[in-house]
């Protein structure tokens, strides 16, 4: 194996240190957030660093750039308070990568990447229509981590919106029909397919 | 589509709303978390909740539950100030899962699961041999999240390890190669197939 120490990441060139740190977390699902301001300017970004923070109540949070250039989504989650995570279909990941572009407010990424926001049920903030699965939520709190002034924004999750044929009798999301785009590092796109259901694991089964 | 309010999820019975919100964030990669404490005994722990803090310079960051009870993965990286994430091999993801049955402290989970814990480099923690990404990290901040009292453990990358195949020359980890299991919910386990690698996304291209 090839060892790689933090004096030489530091001394990497930039975008070789770019592809390698940013590959270290792994795979992750690629989800759009979608914001509005309150000039109903709507914004559609690509979001890979999601987590899960709790079932009941139920939290969720995005991992937010520092935010010393204008950010549009970070803007207008604080503007109106709400924001929505949408699952992005396989066969739209090359609009769903579109979408990181840096477009000019007056330019929405719906209409400049090929996708229809949708605004309903109590968010402010728009859904993405071609999404199978679309989360609504509020803005929760807002963390600074220190380290490197990156924002952990731990969302409320208000509603959410799935295709009937997603959700199983146990309460389990059958993503394999949704075909969520997973990507690795900010620009490889990957599907999944499914190995296996385990039980909840014990110590002597 | 089916709508689901906020109200409707914390009304829910519990192990459906544990699977349904859990499997809100989607696809994860499934990474194995080594610590120690300075008795030695080693502790190794499947995280879902991993995120990527920054490049440069590298920090991770894990989410960790409420440490209302015993918690070992928590207690050691307080204890010592390291611990090691590493990737789960698809071959391998049943004795993965494993790791999160409740072992008593006495009994480490890297020999009651089949790894093999590794101490090499400048870290404490032990390494995952059967591995073929070993991350090695230094606990930087410790943030709580009021929300819910859950915790971002942000790690500081000292090393990492990797298997030489896997590193291309313009820094891209080929994950399809090291084959790193996917985890969606608790539970459900995946792999991935590569769809396309994108160039850096622009307004106007």
């Amino acid at each position: 194996m090839k060892q790689i120490n933090f004096e030489d990441i530091v001394l990497f060139e930039k975008q070789y240190r770019t592809n390698l740190v940013n590959g270290l977390s792994g795979f992750k699902s690629a989800l759009l957030v979608g914001t509005t301001n309150m000039k109903h300017q709507h914004n559609l970004a690509i979001f890979s660093n999601v987590v899960h923070i709790g079932a009941n109540p139920p939290f969720m949070g995005i991992i937010h750039r520092p935010v010393s250039v204008e950010k549009h989504t970070y803007e207008n989650i604080k503007e109106t308070g709400y924001f929505t995570l949408n699952h992005v279909p396989q066969s739209m990941y090359k609009q769903a990568h579109q979408t990181s572009a840096r477009y000019e407010r007056s330019m929405s990424e719906f209409e400049a990447c090929g996708f229809t926001p949708v605004i309903k049920g109590n968010c402010l903030a728009p859904y993405v229509q071609e999404s199978s699965l679309q989360i609504g939520l509020t803005l929760e709190d807002e963390i600074k981590i220190k380290a490197n002034d990156t924002i952990l924004l731990v969302g409320r999750v208000k509603e959410l919106f799935i295709a009937n044929e997603l959700l199983d009798d146990a309460g389990f999301i059958n993503l394999d029909l949704a075909k969520t785009a997973l990507v690795h590092g900010l620009e490889t796109y990957y599907t999944a397919n499914k190995l296996d259901r385990l039980a909840y694991a014990k110590a002597n089964p």
